[in-house]
């Protein structure tokens, strides 16, 4: 990031009224600092801008030298992947508490913008990973993902039965809800509520999760980040899952299928106010401390 | 079951050639005891036998004085949906291991299907619970459940969220993969996955567990059995979900519909071998015991 | 409590200014309603009052028709166990923020005693244990607990290894930190921390929750709140114990000794100002809903 | 281990007469080898043996090329910290099941101890921990642990309250029964039992896992192996700790002590038949695979 950046783009969705109130906010201050603003074809309606252009994703994509995503977590994540083959800076602006990857307040948003254009914000690059579904007719379908890729049933009620290797060596046959590959940062979203570890953001490391294991003793693990994860299913009757990746599903996935989870050559690059502390946001997230202890004892 | 059966229904899946294996066996059993012997229209090859007449499923549950469940715990819930109206007792015939309901091994089959027609068998009444959907539109699907009723998210990749109340109080705002409510037959089933509790099965409580919940706090609850409870989903974009019971699917639920989960006036009614004992049936289940242990410490 | 009570036993650790200020307020406004108050030897100070009376403690559990509990959780159950025999109602003034148990407000402290005074409380009876450990020699030693009897190692970083019966059956043989029998009331207490489930409050059931265990199904069961429960400690190098009744010390424990844990006679019975919602308390303490929801998803 | 090793110590309870067996066939084959063998004074009586001498612990960790342990898991933790100045490898044979150390099962011990003679093991070096207990007098006492230090709660039937630091940042003040500070090799030993996730044995990682935490979302964190780790007691009535190396007490702990937890320069180097599968192993000790699961579902 060591030229200043002259274009911007933002992202976010402006149907919610505070992510508008601070992408009008957010328009006036880029427009004072001569700096360019891109948005997507069909981003909404924004205070009146000479700066501000509406362009085609592709193009937002190759221009765009700061993104600057208002709203939440998923609003980011989206934004992640969208420049993830680039490696463009992201600022993230939550609309009213912090989120662990959108972790300025509105209020200090202009300082922060001011910040990343002036380059003296944190800079705090995180693995991705690639996820790929190789069907059984020899295609195969892939993406990006910076928090988890996920295999879960899909429409049935049954749990589903799945194998799992790590470069190639075999772990388990599992049964259960599915299976989430998790990067560190993913390690605070939905991996956590499946009974994984915080991790710390910076280790290169994965939490294999499973989901609502059948066995009680199938428990998270954590492996090296540079490993490659395959999974397949085992043929059962109506047995059928998806693969989504931050959330967005990427394929049906059934018996014959092989997910491929190894880590992406990019990394993304993510902004933070200077002081950034991991673990006050963590305090902050989780209700920790004395005050909010919960159980009487 | 005070008067001696002279009509046994057998419930199984004969594309498992476990299964047939023991179901040919019983039907000759059956038949040195001049019991008639009633089957599904699609049951599959058994031996041919002057006592078995394959019947219309309706046939079979009014006609059927005993039923023979040979399989896995599924076959068993399957046929206690079945009968669930009439209340006729249900033997289970696990077809290699133990199951929690079919807790009759292959070796003891014809000596404990002599003691159920003998009626030396424990006779365990379970409670069953009663789930009804009441869509938006007035319209309603019901169904009955041993184990258990789940509301699941369906076909997307983001969690759902929905409100709980029970007997009309406002428990909780959730958001997560969605909530099991189980009997304390179904306990030992999803629930458990899902960190709920073991209860005890002749206990009249529900396990109300959160799948995957957001909130780390959001943690199982035990009710009264005879507690109605309501869930209803928040409106969100791509939010859906689907409700089951027993693992089948009963309907597909959106924001606006309302599940009512409330105790059936009906029990089922299983047999078990006399000296069955259900904390040895867990001990094996689970692999308890200090020969079982797992990590070294 | 039928008759308007005369004589208020005041309990709370006036150490904490705010709970001296509470008692403050508090005696005052008895003093107003001309009902002796009744305190122990070693109450600390309060402001002057002709009314107020320094008893010993068994004076004050003979004569108290109401005992008024001022500071956390900890301070009613102390007081609840010392009234256990008698029954006297309790009413719990929390110092700051709810307690489970101690659920008034400081603000609404004097409303609340009138309430209690007048008859206009909530009656809340809640199912008492009883702790017997009966040594190798044949002496015993018991007390009663409201929340919990804990057996837990002591003194040692290795593990403990002890046997479970309920009702004289066997369940199984435990490795681990210890086992806690907790009540319904107790279920948000020390056995939430160690993964049993939350239990609504007026249901008679136990809680019997593994600390730590070593085998991982070794999981959390509930049995019926009318079950004896023994355990009992398996002979290995240096393997000790202590049983706690509500975190207080009851006694040590080794290879040899017996721990019952059984349903007492008498209950303990709460006074909630009208309107007391469990479920409104427990999203208090637990920060459920969607506003205090954690991880991003 | 370049050289082929003249000298072996054996370490082991020859009061168990399993590990007798082992131990007295180990040292007829090891004095076939014309092997130096080296026990302990106190190591009790096995077949006589020209080669075999007794010596002071000192002298047995100065001269011993090899230290092969027989026994559980706690033996070789016991033969490690022994070694772990000098590096020394070590070979672990179980007395009947396998150990996650000790995975060598007694009917391949006299192969495996041949391919250790003559370097043909698989050589698995394994990050160590350094414990240093600072008093308020300026004292301290430090110990080494391969699995983990711990600070549990001593003597009290009351959970502790304390702060932890990483690398001198604030990280969280916790309640509950204590802390656990585990390498990989630790992941599944304690820190399982308390939540946390399976490390893969080469990852420089520590894992940090609350034990029994107050606060349901005090979950364990995954940091950095080169991480220091800082924790005190804050100060409460009869509030006092225990800190425990691998299970072995180190040191009484109270407010104003401060225990620092780091990496230790040295390794320790464990031996494994070429051919060793980690993920076997967990199988194995978890009861993993389709034939172990256990809810029905």
């Amino acid at each position: 990031m060591s030229p200043r950046p002259r274009v911007c783009a933002l992202v976010g969705k402006l149907s919610d009224p505070r992510v508008a109130e601070s992408a009008s906010a957010l328009v006036a201050g880029l427009e004072s600092h001569r700096i360019e603003i891109l948005v997507a074809e069909d981003f909404g309606l924004v205070a009146p801008c000479t700066r501000l252009t509406r362009v085609e994703e592709r193009e937002l994509v190759e221009r765009a030298e700061l993104v600057i995503a208002i709203g939440g977590d998923g609003t980011l994540l989206y934004a992640a992947r969208l420049v993830a083959e680039r490696g463009t800076p992201l600022l993230g602006i939550n609309r009213g508490r912090l989120g662990f990857l959108t972790d300025v307040l509105p209020q200090d948003m202009l300082a922060s913008v001011e910040a990343a254009l002036e380059g003296r914000c944190e800079v705090d690059r995180r693995p991705l990973l690639c996820a790929c579904v190789h069907y059984a007719d020899g295609t195969r379908l892939e993406s990006f993902a910076l928090n988890d890729v996920v295999l879960q049933k899909w429409g049935t009620g049954r749990m589903i039965d799945f194998e799992t290797w790590i470069d190639g060596r075999y772990v388990n046959t599992h049964g259960g809800d599915g299976l989430i590959v998790a990067t560190a940062t993913g390690s605070t979203a939905y991996a956590l509520s499946c009974g994984g570890p915080i991790v710390e953001p910076h280790l290169d490391v994965l939490v294999l999760a499973p989901i609502c294991p059948h066995t009680l003793s199938d428990r998270p693990i954590i492996v090296s980040g540079r490993s490659t994860i395959d999974v397949r299913l085992i043929e059962r009757p109506d047995t059928r899952g998806q693969v989504t990746c931050d959330g967005i599903v990427l394929a049906e996935f059934v018996a014959g299928d092989r997910l491929e989870v190894r880590p992406a050559p990019q990394h993304i690059t993510l902004l933070h106010p200077s002081g950034h502390d991991y673990f006050r946001l963590l305090r902050s997230k989780l209700h920790w401390g004395r005050g909010g202890t919960t159980p009487a004892r």
